[in-house]
């Protein structure tokens, strides 16, 4: 099986494995965890912020946010086809109580004019704005980069208005490495980041939350009600310590796999290239091919290879390093072949 | 002050007035007001449901049908600008734990290819849609009218999907009076529905909410929840009972007024008519005047005519029983002469 | 029928419905009814409170004290059957997402030593506490009088650890009435209070929460999530300015019946007097007489007097304005036949 | 030092470890990864329930329970010092929006009678009750056996009134060893039962939960939405899979060890031993001693010995893999010494 369903099925390398064999462990719980300290230490530092903390998953990594940002009755700005609000169960309704307001982004980048229309104003009637969501690289985009003047811009409406902004950066490295802007960068225009060590990066579990000192430590407590508070999580903070220091710059390989992978498919009489591929992400339109995405799917599997569906017509295909060059050759070989 | 700030200002008629003195009272918590019964018979029989209940507010009974045909963790499908939505506080998210998906609708009524596409998959990312919400008329569209074509072929959508519908029909007599289908027509395409004795038919507090026997039992709990159970309320839906019997054609004035009015202010050089003005609320925009909503609002209100901003340039106007064809002929002197 | 279920079913006096009649109303959303304005003015004069503010229910008002007080993930400390725990349907923690921390208390008055015990320290595993709610006079402890000294106890230990402290008043005026103390004195040991004008006081519908301004502007906004803001409430609020006004003292009246209910009650053979029928109510133990409170209640129905259960051996008999002497006495020699 | 302040803060073996170095994985949010798999049909055996699930901690576990059997407004029946509710931040009312109703177990266990008379009764003041939790081995019992006959009774009262049970086993394994009666016996008075991996049983992370396929089914989503979706899991379920297959029948030794601790603590002039000690905790109170439990704990560690607080004057030793028999011997010279 030639696996483009998503960067979160890339396994462990050798390394990651002798890392958790080794790793000195301790009770998270009891923030005595010294592999874990170590990943949080070393998160903090790249993303320039105080504080960081392990968490299980990028999922519970964001929804900590919102219910550290947040009380019940508020609402949420964010973008319309966001991992936050598409993929999250509803969970930002059902934990914290809180409304999303969607706008559509371009590319995945809000209009900042919308987004300050969109605050609300003060009005019994109206929940008050809490939060203001960004997502970088954009999934459902297709792995687009949302500018970092964008970011800026918005982070500045934002402060002007006294509210904050928290970004699910679960691909940021993939933005970071494609436009050469650091993370650093990126995180100085959101007051809290979220990244997740287990796609590109490769490792097996978890995912980083981080912002001040004292969000943090808020944060905290809502990760122990999320069921996040782990005992000797260094057995996986250890595999996450490898993926930070060892598989940020490999990331432009998958990139250009899927540069590779969308100029081929794109090439194919049918199919379409949705999106602007600017990272590991090619979004593939069946239209004009007469085949749903379902079907063209079931027909991938058929040659074994894995992808997944966006959409009635929307095919993605995610590279990894799981997935070679040599691979991506031979699904292109059984594209072509199967149109 | 001519107040056209919303058809809520309607004072309760002599006729009201007495009827709440002459009502026959009970403790409606133990169901035996038989002011109230009284009229949630009459209200279920005009909606052709088969069971109707008091509600002391349009906002609760709308949070009643989220409760009651939802649980946490799912999404309802409204229009982006209605009412449940923009309107009442993010409840569903705070209360409910429900998220809405927003579709932005054409003059109040969503695309119902659009419903069926945002109906969730069964998939473990993604919430379950537990609920479609109508608005009708549709208040922040300009009073529009939903045609029943489109009622119907979203109801046929959701009953093809095993989804419950929900109509905010606040304003719904203003539809059905304005195009002549009986509210028991427009009610058909709804599983329960909510419209108000407070807006244009004048009584001074309340609304129904109407569906089925079994849906009205769990309805009553959620109501006692919310605080909505009241005691002697005969006296509250006495004036109720005038309003459904009494002052259900005369909306047609409402209307006409508006009409005038909406044809007056649309020939001021600087303002625009937004809406179609189907019932008896006419959105003026003041873009071209140069002048801010509020700004213009501050203005009418030195000339005593009470308006509401919809929009940084949108004012709101909206007739009712307590203005004269006299007062809207002074607004257009007035406003004439401001511009 | 004589009707001992509740003070709650006591019928508007003509006065009441005069006042309904003739009230001065405008749009209290827009908080512009004159008729409220004065209530709650009255209403937090007596209490001694910066502001008061109408609700169309005693369980609103407690919900609306929680909402305001607290955010989700806290723990509110209460008696282990007060009304707020007992009677509302879990939602504490179904809308505000609060966890109980129940005490048994004696006579409806918590230890103060078990309230401070009770207290939350800071500690990842525990909710943090956020209120104290104390209820006087005290339903399920049968209208027992919690004592001034009891609540100063309390509220003192409340403000030492920075805690807000929310009184289920619903009828407080009876323990103002019975000890002498005024509402203001008592009013004195909490930061917010609740109180019905529909029941001992008479009011059809209705009741007051108040507390700081601060504390009503928000307050104000649950009111509305919860479908509270109503329109021309002026319509009620006439009558509860009477009961304010006129039925405070003759709730003496109310318990002076309730004194020879108990009396004549406990001389019968095979029944047992629960509480020390401090105000208005009286618990009836069956036990003895080998009768299960609901089939008593049954009989009680067959001879034209209504009681309701409060526990499988429990009758509560309330007495109020709608019930005579005379009937108590009525009742008394029905019941000494019926055993 | 000598840590014996919980069994979770046991490190992982060097099997523990090969395991997780070995183990074969894949993407656990697509139900691929075998270990994970693997350990799940393990634990569902063990139990004798058609399904189990890995989670990252018992707390989710918990929570996943509450979630799934209940919905808002609900009420769940549980002990008064049980985790659920004492330990687990008021998250069933915080995410789930159910109230706890709690008893006072006598040893962890609740009366039967009791339980049935705090299931609530079809009345629209009160709450519905959605589920009954127990605990075995009891926490703050000081890791009481809960009676197999008790869970049966309690179980047959739940069933009797269709109610679902839940049982926190946290250390289940631990109530199975001293009694030699198997979790599978145990499990059978309960539809869903969660466990831990990294207690006693040593492993580093990780719990189970179980019951029915369908059960498991809404779990998992549940899951997704607390963040505890993980990917290359395998790599924390392989050393699960040794905890379960190696580690239980050596709790005895844990058992033994609280026993000398408990006995030797108890001749100590000042300790009284508060448990029965049934299992791996003894709580060991120092009010005679004239010290605070806080205070003692401090001098303890002076020591270099470990414990906590469990009251003012109670202090919580637990006894694990990681902790020597001699080292108890020291334990007990030193405190000896100390008081």
């Amino acid at each position: 099986m030639i696996d483009l369903r998503s960067d979160t099925v890339t396994k462990p390398t050798k390394e990651m494995r002798q890392a958790a064999f080794d790793a000195i462990v301790g009770d998270d719980v009891y923030i005595e965890d010294p592999t874990i300290l170590e990943l949080e230490a070393l998160a903090a530092k790249k993303l320039g912020k105080d504080a960081a903390m392990f968490v299980p998953s990028g999922t519970q990594g964001n929804q900590i946010a919102v219910l550290t940002h947040c009380v019940s009755g508020q609402e949420v700005i964010l973008e319309a086809d966001s991992h936050i609000y598409f993929y999250e169960g509803g969970t930002i309704a059902a934990f914290a109580g809180v409304q999303p307001r969607t706008l559509k982004g371009n590319h995945g980048a809000m209009n900042p004019l919308e987004v300050e229309a969109a605050i609300r104003v003060d009005d019994i009637h109206q929940p008050e704005t809490g939060l203001i969501c960004l997502e970088n690289t954009h999934n459902r985009a297709g792995g687009a980069i949302v500018p970092l003047e964008n970011m800026k811009e918005i982070y500045e409406i934002a402060k002007k208005h006294n509210l904050p902004v928290h970004l699910d950066g679960a691909r940021l490295f993939n933005a970071s490495v494609a436009t050469g802007i650091s993370v650093e960068e990126y995180a100085s225009y959101t007051d809290t980041i979220q990244f997740c060590l287990s796609k590109g990066l490769g490792a097996p579990v978890g995912s980083i939350i981080a912002g001040t000192k004292e969000f943090i430590v808020k944060a905290r407590k809502w990760r122990k009600r999320l069921g996040g508070g782990l005992r000797q999580a260094g057995i996986i903070a250890a595999p996450g310590l490898v993926a930070l220091n060892k598989m940020v710059d490999r990331l432009a390989d998958d990139h250009e796999k899927a540069a590779i992978l969308a100029s081929g498919l794109g090439s194919v009489k049918g199919l379409e290239i949705e999106n602007k591929v600017d990272t590991n992400i090619v979004l593939v339109n069946t239209k004009e091919a007469g085949i749903f995405a379902d079907q063209f799917i079931e027909k991938l599997k058929e040659e074994e290879i894995l992808a997944v569906a966006f959409g009635p017509y929307t095919v993605r295909f995610t590279t990894h390093y799981d997935v070679t060059n040599q691979e991506i050759k031979q699904v292109l070989e059984k594209i072509s072949k199967l149109i």
